[in-house]
């Protein structure tokens, strides 16, 4: 005779990311109210190898929804590659009575969760990385805020530059991918956005456009660099080489990463949390949620896992055309 | 023989949104990287009847990007539903040098673009307002600032809420729709939500799901309001009489529409007079840019005027799913 | 045969305030590192007389520096005026084995702090309250956050003031005192301040100032007023039937109690607490501790409770003399 | 005959820090209203040589009061150094009918003022450099913001630290002092805060701490690091190696000095920038005008200079105490 309730475990998992609270909060109380038992696991799938866990109740997510990071811990976990790993997962989720598993990460969290469900645990994957860089989902938990929290620090540091007619190279995250650099270059009126999905020169894309920006008036210069590129202040010294104008750089580094989630990120991680319960009532498992159309919907895995994203072209091209 | 350079003018409508400038920067940046010159109108349709405008030139939307308001200045005009008005507005416009027009604000905006192209005047709209009220589109410059403003006040009042074990009602903008409430509601965890869109009653919608929530252990409480539903102090009252608990009413007033816009919203404002000024330059006039399936996209406006947006029901739903 | 360790009790009275939490955590931490047991004590007096208290240690403080409100709880207590209760309130402490009181809070809650060392409990006072109404203190806890947010709030309501060539009248806490508006109408560059220290009339002191600036071409204005002297509609009513200039009116409320404190709060709060807990390791009682000639320093209590401090009528002449 | 109208002159020199709009603005609205002309100089003493300068009226202030940076520009003068630029400086002011000089900026900008002064130009100093490292005034303009800046910064550092289980060492800015790491140290709640002023070991000081502190439970750790003892990278290396701490690094760099200054600071900018006129008007020159003993008095310029301010050991003591 089995267990009247069913069982719900959720874990984050990779870089944290400000929304991925939200998540947490919505997966638990969605859950309890349609009727499920919710068990946290701390530190993702490191965690779920070392019974690190514990039952959530509707209290234990109270006063979460506004905190960056993620209560329940997050880590990265090479042994998850190993088959032996992944089989000992599914035997502790078994003892625990977890039925679903729902991990909120990036890409490798989804490989993680693609293979415990061929080991026969339904898994629900939400997208959770500030990077954006998820090729199944236009948007990903945590990049809203991270790119408000770039914008935010740039206006600061367009005050100085202003004061001092310089150019300022800014650094930002996204691993191999654009994401953040295009968005808060567009926000931040950057003259030139360098990312790494496109070919670009320093003499070209930036020095080029800044003469001609200068016989326009323009004193003080803002350059948006992906970190995928190259470091800012090798670009710095190049750009103050090659123009003779004061140029400094401006690496921004983990302050991207945390933070109090913007709203957007609550109601979109909200949302998400809630989908992924919706799918385990109805028995489906072996599914990602994610963010396409402008709305939350759902893609099998191994669909989702094979798609690419590549950077917007169009938003590039605007990036471009009012840059000057 | 006509002028060499053809010249757009462009106006804010309404009441005002953060946003709007970044939309006005990208409209003059656009067109004059296109070939055009460009003229500001100052306060809305009241300004093109009093001849209220200047050139624009690149360097005139510096360092506007971050600013909430409008530098064109804003206002209603009521004189603009006369028709001798909107044919002395074409007058204006022709002698000015001005062939076609980017007005950025609400439906009524709408409406005055509507009327002043069927006198010959391609204009194309922008949606601009803080209450995302627009009916053809999904998202309106000034909406994710406001809501965001208003999470970061609640915020704020939940500090002193649960130090003192309070429920607070807290009343926000939004005309005659409760997408504010709906979107500020969920991020900022509100035990209930009261938007004009959807019948509810105190004693089902906010004192029942209060008790409910007593019993699992909450001591404090938010309530978002939707101005459209009535007035936050006289629902506070209702609710402390009935439950017991202190209760008290925030109204967040003209806070709401002010800030620097979020990064969202220079970006999608930058995407929008972008694309307005590439169908200016195709010799398309009367038709709005709205946001629409998560992209940017036209419409013509009197398609876009005949639409009907009610509150997103799924939303909704899951704000209620996971309120408790 | 006494305890060896010595007991410290901890509470926090009347409005809760930004800064609290920092003021605790330093008692906590310091206390702790001095050898000295800690008692959290909930809800303030109320608590004191419920026994509603707990033992605290390092890790009970952890992560509450940045935070607003107050993690004891506060509330208000009438009963505590009855001198039956005052003597309960330290059988109860000599129970608990508290040898010695810190309550933080405002003139209030040092009158009780008093009457507890009357009936022979030591009890060391620590100025707590946004308003910045305590005779004895130059600062109080919460008032630097709370200045701070209104002129952020203030911020973003000129946007949309200058947006519209108009004249915002804004309501800040402070009960009876005008600290917090006038501290705040400088730092907005208000073009009066109306406080209840210092008479004024709307025709001399807002609209005739507001007639010379109109002439040097200002636009817009932000009339600050502090609760103590009158409702911000009525009076915005009144300025607009005098001026004929579209006024509105912003009562700020709730928000104003809460935030993550200052930079500056959380510094002075540590020394405070911090001082507070040298003083008992001395053996020394019935005192407040203070912020007097920008330094922590401390008073007996009834002598702090003679003081009167006024508003700061520099403060008050440099805002007049270059709010035009 | 000489003319009617004295003329001040105001200058902003160094780097560049929030408040200074403040102190200019206070300066052009006092100076007008007592009657005198005022006249802007950009980019420092640079500009005083190069007789970039303009008058100011009212309304060239008007919403600068929140802005970061300086609207009259700044920069260092190394050509000021030497008397025939003094002289030239001096010649330059007198062409321009300047009677007086007001100047902001640090110790260095202080001496350039000396300099004018004994060539027969009356100038009043005020100190405004973000580091707090002038050595007469317990306060400099931009210092508040600064701090702040930093605690926002760490507050969403902290959030990933957490997350993780890590330590994070943050490196800030200070030149050779040590104030703002200290003051931002405390308000962090750092476990230890590294500064030029007082000598330290990584074993003592940081490491035998955490120690200490890992068995109370603490999982996660800000050290916080002045630029003017060494590098946050090389740091953080060490105390991963010393304690097997995953431990990351955070250079905060230029964002340190823009942003919109605080309520403090622009109220005690606002106050200086007053009392530099009343000096003026009262033919005073060769003052600075500092914050000592928590008020706006002024000093003899040489006797200012000659002064020694140290790191606040009482702060430094509470810092140690309470960051365990």
């Amino acid at each position: 005779m089995g267990k009247e309730r069913k069982t719900i475990g959720v874990l984050t998992s990779g870089g944290d990311a400000p929304g991925m609270n939200a998540a947490v909060r919505a997966v638990v109380r969605m859950g309890i109210n349609r009727g499920f038992s919710v068990v946290g696991i701390r530190r993702g799938y490191s965690g779920l190898l070392a019974n690190d866990m514990d039952d959530m109740d509707l209290r234990s997510v109270s006063d979460i929804l506004q905190r960056g990071g993620t209560v329940l811990y997050s880590s990265r976990c090479p042994e998850f590659s190993e088959q032996r790993n992944i089989k000992k997962a599914v035997e502790n989720c078994r003892k625990a009575g977890i039925d679903a598993l729902v991990t909120i990460g990036g890409d490798g969290t989804f490989r993680g969760a693609l293979d415990l469900c061929r080991e026969g645990l339904p898994c629900i994957g939400l997208p959770g990385t500030i990077d954006n860089d998820i090729s199944s989902s236009e948007y990903t938990i945590g990049f809203d805020t991270a790119v408000n929290t770039v914008v935010q620090m740039v206006d600061r540091v367009r005050d100085t530059s202003q004061s001092h007619d310089r150019c300022s190279v800014i650094e930002v995250m996204g691993r191999h991918a654009g994401h953040i650099a295009l968005y808060a270059g567009i926000a931040c009126g950057a003259l030139a956005v360098l990312v790494p999905e496109i070919e670009f020169t320093i003499e070209r894309d930036v020095v080029a456009k800044m003469v001609s920006s200068l016989r326009q008036g323009k004193q003080n210069f803002i350059v948006m660099v992906a970190e995928g590129v190259g470091h800012a202040p090798a670009i710095a010294e190049q750009i103050e080489s090659l123009t003779g104008i004061d140029t400094n750089a401006v690496v921004l580094g983990y302050v991207q990463r945390g933070g109090s989630p913007t709203a957007r990120e609550r109601v979109i991680a909200s949302q998400m949390g809630h989908h992924a319960v919706e799918l385990i009532e109805q028995g489906i498992g072996k599914r990602v949620v994610v963010f396409r159309g402008g709305k939350v919907v759902d893609l099998d895995i191994e669909e989702a896992l094979a798609m690419h994203k590549g950077i917007d072209m169009d938003l590039y091209r605007v990036a471009n055309d009012i840059s000057i």
